[in-house]
C-alpha cells in the first residue's frame, strides 16, 4: 500500500483484517520490522485513542514516533495555491509536507473537517495536500470526510462477535448537543460496503450520509424498524448534511436504550467513542455486557498496527 | 503493589526507601524489567519534575511512555455518574480509563483541586475514578490531596541528610500570592508521621492541615517556636482549609529567611518545587549550603522508579 | 564543545562541517553513542523543523529525548535576580535549569526575543542563565539573537552545492506582515564571516543587522546591485533594527521574484522556513529547481547530529 486514506486504498479488505486480527495475537511478532524507520504523527486536532493506539502499533513494530500538535506546537498551515500569504498562516503546506517528508518514514494526519463549507471539507484538503507533497507513505489518523483505522477496528470487532455469517448491522444517528464530522459514519458505512454484511443506515431528514460512502445500504428514518433483528447496532451522531455542518435535530427518542435494544436480535452496541452518555446511548446500555465500545478501542492498535506495516515496506 | 496514590498503599515504608535509594546507586541494573511494558502519563495538570523524572524513571526500567496533556491533547473528561452529557465534557472517565488501560500497562495520572468545594476536592475524584474503572495499576503523579512520589523523594532526602537517629523535621506554611493545593504538605506529614522522626507543624490560624494527615505531628501558630533546634525545614504554601481554597493571610513574617533558619539546628532546607522566591524563602537561604531543593528533585527520579519497578510486577 | 549557542563556540567550523557531511552519510553508525543519555529539549516558543530534526539527530545517535513545551505543559519561567516573586511566574530559571540538569545529560532550548527591548533581547538572557545554571551541555535550539543548527546546515548546504571555491553569497532581507527575531539573520552573517564565501548583505534603510553578527560583509540598501552574480541568494525577513521589533517597511518590490533571480550567476534560492509565499519570495522561484529550501530543512537532521555527537562526549 502507498497510502491509507479511505477502505478503496486497500486493494485486499479480507487480508488486511486477517493481518490485523494476526497482528492481536502475536503483537510483538514483527518487532524489528520498524528499525531505523519513523512514524510522524500530525495532529491538527484532538486524539486520545488514536493518538495512543497508534504509539502502542508503532512501538510494536519498532518504529521511533515523532509526534506534533502541529497547530500548537508549530505554525498554522495555508493550503491554497498561489495565496500571498500575509495573514496568520505562517507555512505553506507544500514546504511543510516535504520538510517533514524528510524527517520521517511514514506520516499519519489528523485534520477534522471546518463544518461550514460542505464542498470545500469534502475535498479533504489537508490529507489531499500532504499526500501530494509528501515523499513518503501518509495515513489517515481521520480526515474531514474519513476515520479508516476506526473503520478496520470495527471490522475486526463485528469479525470477532458475529454469530451469523452474514449479520445484520444497523448504522443509526443519535442526538449530540454540538455539531460534529460525519468522517465515522461515512467510514463505517464505506467499509461496511466491502464487507459480508446487510448494512441498514437509520437517521432524521436532513442528515442522509452522501451516496458515495453508503454505496447499497438499505436507507430509513424510521429509526425502530431499522433496528428490527439487528446483530450490531453502531449509534454515531454526525451533523446535518443537508443544512450542512448543522445541529438540526435533537430529537432525544433516537437515543439508544435498552428499550431499542430489545428490538433488535440480542444485538451489540458498537460506538467509536468518545460517547456522550445518556445523548447517544443510555448508561444501562454503555454499561451493559452487550456493549463492545471497549473491544473497539482495543481493536485500534491492532488495525493500526496491520496498516504500518503494510506500509513500511 | 496495586496502586500508589498514599503511603497507605505501600506495606513497607522502610523497604520502599531502601529501594529507591538502591535504584539511585545502579539505576540501569533493571533495563530490561519494562521491556514489551508501556508506561502511560496522564496530565491535567502542568508538570515539570513529574513529567521528566517519571519519564527518567522509565526509560532506567525500559519502559515504552505514552505521554498525554489529556485536556489539551484529547478530551474534557467528565467524572459524574448518571448525567446527560449535553455539556462541554465529550467522554466520561468510565470510557476513558477503560481504553486507556487497554494500550498502556500501567497508568499514571496527575490531576490538582478544583478548590471551590472541599468535600469533593477530598474524594479525590479524578484519581479514584481513574482506578475504580482503570484494569491496570494506577500511580498518582500528584492527586487532588496528596502527592506521594514527591513524598517519598522527600524521605530519601532526609534519609541521606539527617546527622541524628531521630531529627526533629518541621513543616511550615509559607506565603504564596495564590491559592494553592494542599496536596504536598498533607502528604508529606501522612509520610513523616510513618517515619522516625519528631514532626512539627506550623501555619497561620486557618490553614490548619486535616487531621487524617497531621496524625501525631505536633501543631502549633507559632513558627519561631516551631523552629528551634529543627534539623530539616520543609517550607510549603498551601491555601486556607477553613476559608477553604482562599488565601486569607499573605503576612510575610511567615518566609523562610536566614534570620529564621538561625533559630534550627543548623536545619537544612527543604521545597518540593517550583518555589517563589522571596516570598516562601530567601534569595540568601535558598542559594546557600543547607538548601537541599536540587537533591529533593534529583531523587524524583529514584522514587518515580522504585514505585514503577513494583508496579510492573 | 561545552556548549552551542553560536559559532564562536566551535573550535575548528570546517571539520564540524565535514562530521555534519559524515552523518549525513552514515547516519546511524554512532547509534550507541548515547546509550543511557537523554537529551532534554525546553520549547518556549513553536517549532516544527528543529523539533522534528533534533528528535531525529538524537534517535540516530540512540539517546533518549525528554522534550517539554515549558511555559505550557510546566510553569511560567522568572529569570531576573532578586526579585519578589509575586506575579504570575511561578519558578526561577535558577531552580528549572538545575533541577532539569538532573534529569537530562543535554539540554537543548528554544527561546524567542520580545521584540520589545533590544538591549535585553539581546543579552539573550534565557539561554545564557540556562548554560549559567545548568550543569550539563546547553545546545541553542534558536535563541533571542541566534539560530546556529540553522547555520550550520546552511553551510552545509552552500558546501554541496557551490560550483566554484569562493561563491557569492548575498544576505536579502525581504518583506513580511509581522515582525520577527533577527536570529536567523545575525546566526547566518556570523556563520559566513567564518566561511570561504563573498558575503553581501542587503537591507532597507533601518534594518541593518548588528555588527558584531555581520562583520566583513558588504553591506549595502540597494538589493538588484547586491544580487549580481550572486551564486546564492539567501532571503529572510527580520523586523526593524533602528526600530526596534517594528516593521517599518513593507515595500513588495523587495520579494525574491524570478526577475530578481534572473540579475544572479544562476543562483540558488535559501530560506530556513517557514516562508511566506509571495510575500518573501515568489512561487515560481520557490518551486524551481534553484530552490534549496527542502535540502536546507533536511540538512538540519546532520547538522544537530554533528553538534550533539560532540556534546555527549
Amino acid at each position: 500500500m502507498e497510502k491509507y486514506t479511505s477502505v478503496h486504498d486497500v486493494p485486499d479488505v479480507t487480508a488486511l483484517l486477517n493481518e490485523a486480527l494476526q497482528c492481536k495475537k502475536t503483537p510483538w511478532e514483527w518487532e524489528n520490522l520498524g528499525k531505523h524507520k519513523t512514524l510522524g504523527l500530525l495532529f491538527f486536532n484532538p486524539s486520545l485513542r488514536t493518538r495512543m493506539s497508534t504509539q502502542k502499533a508503532a512501538s510494536h513494530l519498532g518504529l521511533q514516533i515523532i509526534s506534533m500538535n502541529i497547530d500548537k506546537d508549530g505554525w498554522k498551515i495555508e493550503t491554497e495555491e498561489g495565496v500571498i500569504m500575509d495573514g496568520d498562516k505562517a507555512e505553506h503546506i507544500k514546504e511543510a509536507a516535504g520538510v517533514i517528508s524528510q524527517y520521517c518514514d511514514i506520516l499519519g494526519v489528523r485534520s477534522f473537517p471546518g463544518l461550514i463549507n460542505k464542498q470545500m471539507d469534502y475535498q479533504d484538503e489537508v490529507l489531499q495536500n500532504f499526500i501530494k507533497y509528501a515523499s513518503v507513505p501518509v495515513l489517515s489518523l481521520e480526515s474531514a470526510i474519513r476515520h479508516p483505522l476506526q473503520s478496520l477496528a470495527d471490522l475486526m470487532t463485528i469479525e470477532e462477535h458475529k454469530q451469523t455469517d452474514r449479520p445484520k448491522v444497523v448504522l443509526t444517528w443519535a442526538p449530540h448537543p454540538k455539531p460534529l464530522p460525519q468522517a465515522v459514519g461515512n467510514s463505517f458505512a464505506e467499509w461496511m460496503n466491502q464487507a459480508d454484511v446487510d448494512l441498514v443506515i437509520t437517521c432524521p431528514e436532513g442528515y442522509e450520509l452522501d451516496s458515495q460512502f453508503t454505496g447499497n445500504a438499505t436507507i430509513t428514518h424510521n429509526q425502530n424498524e431499522a433496528l428490527e433483528g439487528a446483530d450490531f447496532v453502531y449509534a454515531k451522531n454526525w451533523s446535518s448534511t443537508a443544512s450542512y455542518g448543522q445541529v438540526i435535530n435533537t430529537d432525544r427518542s433516537w437515543t439508544i436504550s435498552k428499550e431499542k435494544m430489545a428490538l433488535t436480535n440480542q444485538g451489540k452496541f458498537m460506538h467509536c467513542l468518545p460517547v456522550r452518555r445518556n445523548m447517544v446511548v443510555t448508561d444501562d446500555v454503555l454499561d451493559s455486557p452487550a456493549s463492545l465500545v471497549l473491544e473497539q478501542a482495543n481493536n485500534r492498535t491492532y488495525s493500526a498496527q496491520a496498516v504500518l506495516k503494510r506500509l513500511i515496506k
